[in-house]
Formats: structure tokens, sequence, C-alpha cells
């Protein structure tokens, strides 16, 4: 039986993130599996780390972390005819059941069954990574793999970014972490008439800049609602991206947004959200929570806007060798990076 | 100077409606002169001879209240050219500007400059009501003048209820006052899959069911979201018609709401409500505030339901005498009845 | 080896077609092999008898016939999850592939690896059939079989009917056989404001109007544009609905539709259409091909319009065993009946 | 009463355009005077010169010409609020009713009662033009006036390309005069995934790669299908624009556009176009036709667009004074430029 080195979390509870050795996957006839190039560190595998309540809520260790990936088609089922060995190719997180109402529906990217890479199910920490072949995404072999690594974040961004037509309206992102700063690109390619970061860390602040934002609105030093309206002419902003989760920032943004307005909640955040709902109601205000990717939909757009030039290559900050994993964690959890790629 | 009867608020405070008489009002170049033929009451007039928060902040007595209502063009002034005299017509209660940027992109019912008739101008709580050429509407005679006079609240409904598809779909509709029974009537007509009313007065769940709902619930006495999941068979309702403003009821909706599911907020409530930020993006739920009607999208829509077979004559519970205003605003403030119509 | 009676197309040319056994398929690890109740003909099956075109280029006999089914399930393969033994359950005749970039992009009415049941594998004129779990619809037990077995051509309907927004508008339907009754009553289900059918034939105008068209225009006997304009009071109509695929019926529809009106096309006919480009592009039509169905989509949207009143069964008007599936063929070729349903 | 120069098209007939003066218009209530700045010619203007059919059915004269401009407010009628004198505006050519079964539908760019500037009544080849107040649009005087003179023009290539979903898309785009040419900016500014160019004249060819196509095919010497099928990876494109009306060349886009694809008809053309009806149906094909702008969404979607970075200057290719107009309809005539523009 061949082996390959992995990171994995081995039991319930704080630590317990391991660099081992595993089996590689055995391979089902609809499987394909994959060589793994390239798998990005989520914030979610900080929180995996500290076996916080969405962990102990999901996961039965142990587990193969990891879930934001690209690699290489290694070897394929009998029964699988779209992708071949060779095939640069990612997927999505969530593995969904394509049968329930919701998948039936055209809503996978909340179907009832989803299974998620590296919480639910081994994930792509590893040398090898097995996944069905419903599942897996075939990619642009020309573009660097760290990228296609990023495409499930990019996903959240893009879900987002495309809820509502954005294409000619002014719009403020907020939060600009590396899917903030993300969204602020996808904007920026939709043909966005204006973007308006909405950032406290001067750092991710420049970086929301570099990748396409007007103007930078610090929450804290200045008068969100003042500023955004003065960028913005006077009116406020037709589209607000929030990717903070954060319940003042939420409510602000009521304030700032035009009336017949959208908000599209893309962060989560551990407070519950209080609407005046006087003001919510008769401006007409939109809001619209976003969870993961719409599947194939948001994968297919993607494609699109790498053609059409979306450049997401300044949020990588570090690439690291797997066995500095710890390291990748640690730099996540302080803040101080865009995306960090480990090369297993 | 020809005099007619009106209503009129006279001025600030608690009460202050009185019967009276008041000048015919002057017929400008584009304007239309309407004599009023029905005219309803709306829980805002009862608001209004109270003096609450609302009226302090938009009324400046003295003004005549009124702004439900249909009738029959007296005079027209000489640039009018899309209605003659005779005519049967109606109109929103909203003037809008048709030029500022909300009004220009299609957002006219949230327009910045909108004039309240019965609130910010004279209304129809008499003889004659003048409006611009652009604000009219034309109707079909054939229909009873008092359904005509309820086009206005009935428009609420409408907005709520084509907001977002809900053909082939299930609805839950909060609140059955007049309003959310014509929600419930619009469902039907609209081809929705299950309608379920969720309302605690037993003699408006009544009038829900007789006006097209499948089941009631009653959330004082039942586990709505046991319910409400158990009557759509299992997984809940696509579509949330929210007529009653109610913080605990919104909240409730969350959960019977299914993923990637609407709520859709026409009722206004003095409380703020709370979100549960986490359930809310992860479900992927759609929360969207109605304000009015669009103008004049509404209109046209309702013209077209009335001749799909849409009928809202259950509704009117009492038509009186402009006379008997008075008994008209009892009425709606005890709640004992459906619509009240007046006929000056 | 368990054998099944079954029609089977048996070889190239006219004719051929025969009631004969063939083994019981088998059933693979993803497969669903259904117990077939009831099985409709369709004029496609009078063209394979005929071997036309269409059949040539698509067919390779022996094949067994039959696409419009519906049956219950008989045996699951060991990988089977969404439906169990007895359930009651129905197809598309349509089996996509789900990986092409058609069925990434929602497309998949449009798949390019379309494998048609009956004609390019095996059908339902048969005892049983077996297709792929991810093809199986599961349906309502409490619906009468026969309607179940007819959700094929109603799909047709149903797609062209809710590709665009038809509630509160006015809607001609142009050509009366079974689907587009069917369409009629789709239209009236949805809330179309009004409903014209365009039919010559006096049988199957009269079966138009007892499936809820307001009016009938005979297109050989009357001025057609000028009896619409009349019947939708002098402007057309907002939607046309073609399942007859005439030419002139066509061009005529352009003349009767209003400016930025929509003209679907359902119909397959032989002959091209010429279109009078400097009309058809200043009056902004919108033409939009109708291929099969969407899968799941149209699929869902009938359950919902079943649960909300949709009566199809006045379309059926012979239940014939499938021993006398010629006569099926014979009323279908002269035209004189709706559906015919035969029992296996 | 002050007089003003201007281009008349004096009397019915070949030719009769002559450089004369007129009174300045009186300035009605409702009415803003514009001191016109800028002032496009248009193949209308050729049209007009020659007598064509176009102009023999809609136009009266003496008229004044033109109707792409734009300039400086002069004086308001007493009842105008929108502007004031010094803004910087240009209007839609087409003045539209506002209150036909059309404009009330949101179908504005297909009204009823269109008045067309510059032909059915007097235009913009003149020192001043009047106009209502409600057709007014007010522009960013920091734009060059000679760009907003071709808000008229870019408004076709607007309202084609955002008719449906460009962004992330692959599109061809045929016919490249300026309004191809700028159709082709506009996808590059909304985010097309590819952008096609088909035109046979290779200057213009060369102007639409400076304005963001891929790539160029050339009609006559090239296998036009086989080309856009290699150029945009095998299976065609998702969106065809076409500028051209050429009946050949829309009828060699059904083949390469993609199933269920879209072809927006935005060229007028003098010979019907005969569609393949069997191949046209069952490929699921969506033909729009585009007539002027929709008004007022097309001119707030081009001011975004401005926002958003595109840049039309490229397509001006000459400037001239109002006493050269005869030097621009040559230039037009002979297609040896982008656009002229005439200053008063």
């Amino acid at each position: 039986m061949d082996m390959m080195k992995c990171v994995v979390k081995e039991e319930k509870g704080e630590g317990h993130v391991v660099l081992t050795t595993r089996p590689v996957p055995e391979v089902g006839d609809f499987d394909v599996l994959i060589r793994v190039k390239a798998v990005a560190v989520c914030g979610t595998d900080v929180h995996i780390r500290h076996w916080d309540e969405y962990s102990q809520k999901r996961m039965n260790p142990p587990t193969i972390m990891g879930h934001e990936y690209a690699g290489e088609v290694a070897k394929v089922g009998k029964c699988v005819t779209s992708v071949k060995v060779g095939d640069i190719v990612n997927s999505d997180s969530h593995l969904v059941c394509g049968t329930c109402d919701l998948c039936l529906n055209g809503h996978s990217d909340v179907c009832y069954n989803t299974q998620v890479i590296g919480v639910m199910r081994d994930g792509a920490f590893a040398e090898y990574i097995c996944i069905p072949e419903t599942a897996v995404n075939k990619c642009d072999p020309s573009m660097p793999i760290e990228q296609l690594a990023l495409m499930e974040p990019l996903g959240v961004a893009v879900h987002a970014a495309m809820e509502f037509p954005i294409s000619t309206k002014k719009v403020a992102v907020i939060g600009c972490g590396p899917i903030g700063c993300m969204g602020v690109a996808v904007a920026r390619t939709l043909g966005a008439a204006q973007i308006i970061a909405i950032e406290l860390n001067e750092q991710r602040a420049q970086m929301a800049l570099e990748m396409g934002a007007d103007a930078i609105v610090n929450p804290v030093k200045e008068d969100t609602v003042a500023r955004v309206k003065e960028i913005s002419g006077g009116l406020g902003v037709d589209v607000v991206l929030d990717f903070s989760g954060n319940a003042g920032a939420i409510q602000t943004a009521i304030d700032y947004v035009k009336p017949d307005g959208y908000i599209v909640a893309a962060g989560l955040g551990p407070k519950p959200v209080e609407l005046p709902w006087e003001n919510f109601v008769t401006k007409g205000i939109c809001l619209k929570g976003i969870s993961g990717r719409e599947i194939p939909r948001t994968w297919e757009r993607m494609k699109g806007l790498f053609a059409a030039g979306l450049d997401i290559s300044k949020v990588i900050t570090h690439v690291l060798p797997l066995e500095e994993f710890e390291k990748g964690l640690e730099l996540m959890e302080q803040g101080k990076c865009g995306k960090v790629v480990l090369k297993p």
C-alpha cells in the first residue's frame, strides 16, 4: 500500500494537528485521484486547530485538513470520462448531493447534504486527495497553480459580487482580508463605477487599493456614513459587499446604502445584527446571505473572469512547503499575511 | 368659488379631525381634477388622528386626509392629453419626482422627493382631489369603484408578492389584515404551489382561508416552525411575505424558510429585528424591504391581476358615507373590520 | 433471464414496429429499474414508424420505443440512495451528461451529449425501463399515473410558458394540439391576464377553451392580426407561445405582438421562417427557441403547478393496453385525439 | 427676435440641406434651451440628405437636422427644477411620451409616440435646441464635450451589450463601424471573457482591436464559423452583438453561437433574414431586436461606464466647424472615418 505525507487533525480538542503519513486513498469507479500541487491555508484551518464551535459541530477526527487546493489528475476510476490523467484540476470544498430539494432547484450552495473537504472528509493538506468525478473542475493549465488553489475562497468573492448587478454601479466593500481584496478586484473587472473599501487595518487597505479600490475609508478614524456619501457624490452606494460579519459595520451600511440598494452578507460574525426595522423596510433594502459558491456556476464565472483579466496574484504573500504548515497557521492567526499557499 | 365637503386634520396634536368645507382645488395646465367616488380608511389615518411620530415627522396641518381613492375625471388642465372628463381613475398616494437618481434608475418606490397625498398635501377624504396628469392611473370603468379605491393598499401586497418569483413556490404569509389577505389572493392568482397563512386573530385567519390560503397557523397556540415545516412537507417554504412587522414573527421565519429562500418585509413594526447572523448568512436568506408601490409597474400589474381573475371584494366589510368617517376610524382602530370605504 | 413484452423498432425503414419480448434490462450500481405503468404516444413515435429524417439521423435499430412514461421503482442498484422500490417515478426523455460546457452553465436542455430514451437507447413501450438514478424524478403517488406519464410533453409547454414572465400579461398561443392546450392551462394557472388561442382545427380550439383560453382566433377564416389586436384591446399581446412551427403563423405574430414583446418558439416546422428585419429590430422583439425541458428545473416547476391546481386530464382522450400500440399510432397520425396513453 | 445659424433640410427630395439662420426657439414653462457645443453626424443624416424611404416616412421639412449632441443650458422655463443655466447636458434623440402602454411598462425604447429630434422636430445642427425638461440628461462637466455628444450612438451599443449578461462570457461583435467599436469597448469594460470582432474593412477591424477586441475575423476571406469556433476554444460564443443588419452574417451567427446563446440584433438591413427554423428552435437561441436606448436606464448605465473607465475617444476621427457639415456628410457617406463631430 502506497503511503503519502499529510497534515491530520488527529483528535478532538485544542491542537492535535500533526504532519504524518497515511495510505494514498483508494479510487472508486467514479472517483478521481488528484496529486495536490498547491493548497492554501484558510481561517477555518486555524479554527480547527483551536477546536472552536464550528469544528466541534462538524468534525469527527482523525481527518486530513485542507480544502483550498489544485493539482494534477493522477488516476481515474473506470467510469470516469470527463477528465484524464495529467489534467490540472481543483474542486469546491463542498461536495453536494445533486438530488435534494435544494440541488434540484439550483441551490446547491446550500445543499442539505453538503460534505466539506478537510472537515467532514479527508482534505488536501496531503500529497493526494480523492473525490468524485462530478466534483472535479478542469482548469486552464497555463494558470499559476497557486492561483488555481485559491479558486475556493475567490469563489466566495465572486458569488457575493455577482449576486446582484454591480457593473456600472457604485460599490462599497467592507473587510479587506484576502477575500475582500479579491472582491474588490472582481468588482473592478466587472466594470463597477466606483469601489470604496472600508477597512481599518492599513496594510489590508493598501492591498485593496492595489487590487483596484478607488478610495479607502477607515471606519475607526472616520465617520463612515459621511465619508462614503461624500466619496460617492452625496447619495451613497448601490451595493455593499460585506466580508467582515461585523454587526456595527453592517448597521452602518444601512445608512450609506441607497434606497432599494443591496447589502450582500458574505462574512460570518459572532454577534447577532440588530436591524432598525422601519428604516430597513421603508428604504427597500435587500439583504442577502452568501454561503460558499454556486456549483458549478461560480466556477464557470471564475474561469470567465480569469479570461477577462482578473489577477489575484497579489493576495498570495507566502508560499511554503507543506512541512511548514504550522508557520502558515501562525501567519493566518496573526493576520500578518494575505494568503499562505503550501506545496506538498 | 365652488366649495366642497371634506375631512381635514386641522392642527397638530391628538384629534382635530373634522368634517368641513374647502374650496374645490384650482386646476393647473398639467393637472387633473377628480370627483372622488370612493375612499378607503387606512391605518395611517388612525395614526394621523392620534398624531403619532409618523404624522409629526411628515404633516403640516391643516391638510385634507385620505389617500386610497378612485373617482371620475371632472376637469383637465389645458396640456393634459392622456385622460378626459368622465374617465374613471385613481392614483398612487405617493407623488414621485421622476428626476432624482432613484427615479432615473427605476426606483421611484423610494423616490427622494415623494409627496404623500392626504399627509404632505391635500387628500381624498373630499368631494374632489387635484393631482398632476403624470400621477393619474386610468381604470377599467366596469370594475366596482370600491375595489378601485383599494388599489393603493392592494399595491403593497402586489409589490411584495411579485418582488420574487412565487409561481409554483410554497409561500407563507405573516399577518392577515386586509393587505395580508390581499397578498394571499395575489399569491393564489399567480399560481403559488401552497399558501400558509400565519395569523393569531381567528376572524382574520378565516378571511385568509376565504381568499385562498391552503392552511392557517396560529403563532400563539402552535409551534409555528414545526407546523409550517409539517404542512409544507418537511422542508419549509420558499418565500415568506411579512405584513406584520413583528420582530418575533420575522425571527421565526428565518427558521422555517428554506435555505436560499426569500423573506419579503412589507410590514412596519416599532421594534428592531435581531438577526442570528451565522444562521442568516449560511442559509443564504434574502431579506427585502418593501416600500409602497413601484410606479407605474405595480399599477400595470394590478390591472393584469384583475384581468386574471383576482377578486378582493371580500376584504371590504363596510361602506359608509363620508360623513361617517369617525365610525370608519373607530372600526379600523378596533380591528373589527376588513377595509372601510367612505363615499363622499 | 426474465423476459418482458415491449414494442420495438426492429430495423431501419418504413414500418418494422412490432410487439415482441426482450430480456428485462440489467440494473447497474447507479441504475433504477422502473416497472412502466403508463406510456404516452408522441408524434415522434409516428415519425419513427415512417422512418423520417429525424429518425434516420438519430436511431440505430433495434430499439424499444416510447419516451413519455411513468411507473414504479422495481429494483435499484446498490449505490442508489434517492429512491426506493415502490416509489412512483418518471423521467425526462433526454438523459444529459451533466459535465459539458452547457450543463455546467445551466443549459442542460441543450446538452451536447443528450441521449434520447426510445430513440437513441431503449424506451418505455415496455414492461420495464432502466435509467440512471440521476435521471429519475420522484412523483406524488396520489396523482393519476396517466397524467404523470404526460410530464415530458407538459414540460415543453411549461418550459415555453415560463421562459419569460406571463403572469399579469396578455398571451397568444399558436397551435392547440395537446402541448398547446397544456400551454393554455399553464398560462391560466400562472395568472395570465388574457389568453388568445390561435387554431384552425375546431375540435382543438374547443379543447383550448376548455383548458382556459379566453378567446379563439381561426387563422384561416379570420384576419388574425386584426382579431388579436381587437380582443387584446387594440395593442396586441405581450407574449406569443408558438407550438405550431408554422412559418406564416410566426410571421403574423410579429405584427400582433407588442413592441419589446416575446415570441417563444416551441414548435418545429419544415420550412425556414423569413423575418422582416427592420420591423423585427425596431419593434425590439425577443424570439426564443425552446428545446425540451430544463432539467431538473422544469420538473420542479411542474410539481409546483400541479400543487397550484393545474389539471391536464382533459388532454387524455384514449387509454389503451400496450398491445394496441398500432391503434394509438393511427389515432396520433390522424390527429383525431388528444393524448393516447398505453398501459403495458 | 434672436437668430441662430443652423443646418436645415429645407424641402422633400434629394439634397436641399443648407446652412441658414432661424430664430432661437422660444422656451416654454417646462422647457430647457441648450446652447449646442458639439453635434455628431449620423448615418441617418446622410439618408436624410438623399431622402431615402426612412426620411420619407418620418420627415416633414423644413426641419433642422442633427440628433447626437451635447451643450450647455442657456435658459430654463419657469417650472424647470432639475437643471440650471450653465449645466452641461445632452439628451436622447427620442422624446418619449411617458404615458402610453409601453412607457408605463418600462418599454419607452419603443414608445408609440416617439418624436425624433432632427427628424420629426428641430434638431441640433444649430446654435441652440429647445427640449422638455423631462428629456434632459445632466452630464459630468469634466468629460470632453465631443464624447458627451456621442452618448446617443454609444447608447445603442450599451443597450445591445447590456441586454443580456456578457460579463465573464465569450462575445462576437459583427460590424465594427463606430457603434460596433463602441460595443467592443463596452464589452471589455464589463468583463467579457473574450471578444471576437467580425469585420471585413481592415481599418475598422484595426479600430476594433484598439478598442479591446481579442481577435478579428474577416468574414470574406475566412470561414467565419470555423474561425470563431477555433478562437473561442471549440464551442463558439455565448453572445453575438450584431451591428451590421447583414442577413448572411446573422445566419452565420446561428451556427457559431452556442446552444441557448444570445444574438442581439442592433443593426438594420434592407433584406429579410431567413432563419433555419429547426436549427434555431432546437439550439434554443434567443434573438432580440434592439431599438434606440432605454430611457433613462441606458443613460444612467453610460454614466456608470464612463466612471468605470470606458474610453470612446478613439472613435472620433474628425472635429469640424458646423459650417463644414457637407464635408462631414461626405466623410460619413464614404465610410472613411469614425465619428465626425461638428461644433456650432
